[in-house]
């Protein structure tokens, strides 16, 4: 259940860590939109693991193959099949955690889910199930960016206790961001966070972190109440991704410490449109935006498996020491920033063409 | 669109600020469940303005009926209509505001998306909408009580600056909770966020406020992989909230400060079953109940319509001074603390009997 | 589950045949659409019981309140929640068959299914739910006639084993459907049906009969592949409205006993674009609308509650005679012409809309 | 766009006619159910072509992976992924009919709808789209035979005038249905509809039917009031398939000439439990499965691509004279009987598994 999101540009996400693929269907892409592998592979790469020193070993070409929905170079508008090939099926380096769970993994509530479990790597809670995520978010970019002119671009903002000052976020670009492998475009802050994340991996240890997110040139008018917000449906589609525990939009909790008048985000005219003067309300109000850029962050906990040892209790209460013995990211962040790029698309996409249908 | 909330355990809301009425038709319910009016009237009474002077003097009665679904006290497993009327269906005060959008409120972005708003009030973005909410909540949360004994208790954390110190999330029940007219159950805290309401009202401001939810007895399994993760699901539902900034689960923000090693719950024998030792996952792992108390936190911003003069601009970008002179809620927390708690519940009631079809 | 029906244009329906209203919220409707009550009042006017001596004595005034979802005449975008009170809240006529399911009817279904059903009339499962879908249908039938001139018309084609001749598709309206009580606009067929089911009604027995529709001025490009075929969900649509038994769309069950070379349409030049000289495919094609007028039948099995004795068994197996005592139809068909033009209106407003997104 | 079908057990397909690959994934099965490919691959092998000489010569060997969603032969209760290949990727036997749309075919209507459409084949139109499905529906067959004991049997009971006598449900099976390459059980009716499609074929010219389908042992209660009643769902379902033109269940439109004194299917004791004498009701009643066998027919046109000269217009309402050289089927009905059996096994087991929550 719920491996569907989105209303008229959905997309079907599939694959486990060690089954034969994982990939994606992405069903209600509008027709005669240009694609091609190139398109997707783009994010593919971002998202990789083993593309630098901070994150896993583990090397994973993850190519992506269109199995069906385009022609020539352009989309039918019939579901776009993606399929990434999984090169490390039966890895053993999980084998000796399957006699207990790992805390604060999924292990636990998946055995007690299901009754069942993949006997390695995290079955479907593993971060490598975004591998469709991130194949299918490229497809809703590309259709954003070409009939709108939309820009995502995501960042570090934090790793543990190094926290990045605020960016313009009318400037950051993705080139800014990979400028350092850990994603943060402000330099003398990345440098600190890579030392952070070095420091959790000596200690064979890991580290959490927070994500920013910007979304420019939306439309304004996007997003349905009650339940279709746009700030629902990002907080939705940000904690549906793995080890997140927190989503904020525009002024977040600092909002809630302020008086209205301070809060409050005044009209004027802007190039001709009515546009806003400050932008506490995060481009959304009353659940629409309202085409100021769209602001929001993410938290990241530190991932669960870790080296060091840890007491914990067996699946029958027996006390058990567990020591991981896989290759793991010691810091999730840098590789989440497509992924959060992505999933803002693939929400937006979807309420942009329901938006359409209103003329 | 996106009226409709829930995937088996379905809730359509309906009505806006100043029609004939508000309400919800909750679609999904199990048959043979004990229901009448007052099980549902409890929390909207708890909802409704005018009950204390920290809220809107508006008198609004708000008394539900049970239009269907319901016989001799049982649901009949059919839709439930839940209808509350308006009283006050065309008031004046507002009439002077539609001549500029409110800052910070729905009135643009609804012109924008639509061609057309309600004249007066918030319409659709209406905190008014959310007695269909509380009403259906009220639904969901005797359905999980009867059935699983599961206690959803939510309170007042933080108003401005005012913040409660962390409460044993084992005790708090309701009554603590509105000994307090703020709904904080914390007597010292309570006391200042008063005072803190009194002044903003006093100088014709709002404030927003934090809200914390406690889900106890809450089974494991709940919860869907991927896009229906039970905090995915839950962000959603908060973030739908009028009014509302941002959302955490167990350790939120402050877990993506955290090394793994500090914030890995380690699991241990409780009562004859897996528990944890402690909690900073917030009752959720994957995505899935663990069977621990769910936490999360909900930050809302301070109401945009204020009495306060504020310099914006008109539809057509003229500069405009703005005085609010309806009767409006400095801070919305306390009368959100139900809303919260219903939200709570409706997700949990669709989690738990999609989770019932797994055995 | 299931009482909603669309994917953008959505209806929910509530309500059964003795609680306290019926009706239906429609979510999705566009914005800026005229609309008043008496453009819903005309066709609940004709689904009416009461209207003629063919059809039940009960008189159901059935007047529809718009309750939400309009301002000054003007749909806002919002959900429209419309309502039909019960007039007849518990009749004593249904008390005497609470021993004994009826044969044919809901009344074992229900009770298997749900551990409990309404004490009196079919519930969820009666003719009366369809008010919902006729008010509803009314809003959907409003909206595409004003958007594209759409013109939905039905008529019974048969009764019994009276089946009335084929008719010119281009030309039957609502004006020559109603100069007969029994809805078949030729007259000498209307005048053996109306002898027949006046013989069915003397023997207190009852009759089926078959509904013809024409739904002409559809754009061509209406329909998803694959399981949104525009025959698929009117198909859905037909086969959901009680005592139906069949569906069938252009050349139907006789097409089946066809040649390829006989039965296909072929393309010819009309007023500029292209149609088809015949329509077999009964305006449909690979499940998307062509262009030429949509034409399906639908058929109505006779009445299950008759006043002739019936031996059965109660719901524990001994035997039991029954005899239906309260007011009841001999024959559907008549009421059911704008039920059927309903359905038909929800299922392509849905698809128009749809559509409206592939620009 | 709708491209899934179902609401707990759902299945998504992709693909084209000649696409890389066709298939599905289905989301919603159960954990712990024993399935291998084999168990899907023996469904495909009865739909693929070129099986005997009455079916197109097409060689496709439709050998299908399953990606993802199994370990160690068990269902892990998370996404499902069936891939099967296309071998045939660009024949170059449809080109010449670029230029025209085949009458009653989806060019012309998919043209219009996307402004695009797949160069050759049928597109997502095409049969081949129904690989998918038939995957799908093999594991929701395996589901529904371990959990319930369910039967579904199809066969052809019509080719053009040629029709089979009416056979005794409680009785047929696959076995029985496979014994001819025309896939109907009554020996002499196979033989002379054999004979009727070798005709067709010779002629160059096509011939349709009708597939007659049989669900046994299926528990009472399954089917949700009111839009997803079981026969609407199966009509919708059935109505998706390519050359559908109509649907019965029960007596269908026989029933529409009966009275009801005739047509009720009066309740007998049967081994403990309630069923009924006779099952004019093809086993639904009130839209809620009653226990008894559920019985339908399904009507396929003619295929629309045929040898024998066609006068029709091009796109641009030009004269056109078409001849289809490539390998097309003279009739899809003994094809048929394993998609239509796939279909119906989809619908009951997401009912199946929706009932399971009301207990």
């Amino acid at each position: 259940m719920f491996s569907t999101l989105g209303t008229v540009f959905k997309v079907t996400t599939f694959g486990e860590s060690h089954c034969a693929g994982v990939g994606a269907v992405v069903d209600g892409c509008p027709p005669r939109l240009s694609l091609t592998e190139a398109d997707i592979q783009r994010q593919l790469d971002r998202r990789r693991p083993g593309q630098s020193r901070l994150t896993t070993d583990r090397d994973e070409a993850d190519t992506v193959a269109v199995l069906s929905g385009t022609e020539n170079g352009l989309t039918l508008g019939t579901p776009i099949a993606l399929l990434v090939h999984n090169k490390d099926q039966r890895p053993a380096d999980y084998a000796s955690m399957s006699q207990a769970p790992r805390p604060s993994h999924a292990d636990y509530t998946y055995q007690v889910k299901y009754g069942i479990r993949a006997a390695s790597g995290g079955g479907r809670a593993s971060a490598r199930e975004t591998v469709g995520r991130v194949a299918a978010g490229a497809v809703a970019e590309k259709f954003l960016r070409e009939r709108f002119g939309v820009e995502i671009v995501a960042w570090v903002s934090a790793v543990g206790e190094v926290e990045a000052p605020g960016l313009d976020v009318a400037d950051v670009g993705r080139g800014g961001v990979d400028r350092f492998d850990v994603r943060c475009p402000h330099a003398e802050s990345a440098e600190r966070m890579m030392a952070e994340i070095a420091r959790a991996k000596e200690a064979r240890d890991s580290v959490g972190g927070v994500v920013t997110c910007v979304c420019r040139s939306v439309p304004a008018g996007l997003g349905e109440p009650v339940f279709g917000k746009a700030e629902a449906l990002l907080a939705q589609a940000m904690l549906s991704l793995p080890a997140t525990k927190g989503f904020e939009i525009g002024s977040g909790f600092a909002g809630a410490r302020m008086r209205g008048s301070a809060h409050n985000d005044p009209f004027v005219l802007k190039a001709g449109r009515l546009g806003t003067l400050t932008n506490r309300s995060g481009g959304v109000q009353g659940g629409i935006t309202n085409g100021e850029p769209i602001v929001f962050r993410v938290a990241f906990k530190p991932p669960a498996t870790i080296g060091r040892a840890q007491q914990t209790a067996g699946f029958e209460g027996e006390p058990v020491t567990l020591e991981a013995k896989g290759r793991h990211d010691p810091c999730v962040v840098p590789r989440a920033v497509p992924i959060v790029e992505s999933m803002a698309a693939l929400v937006l996409a979807d309420l942009a063409l329901i938006q359409s249908m209103r003329r």
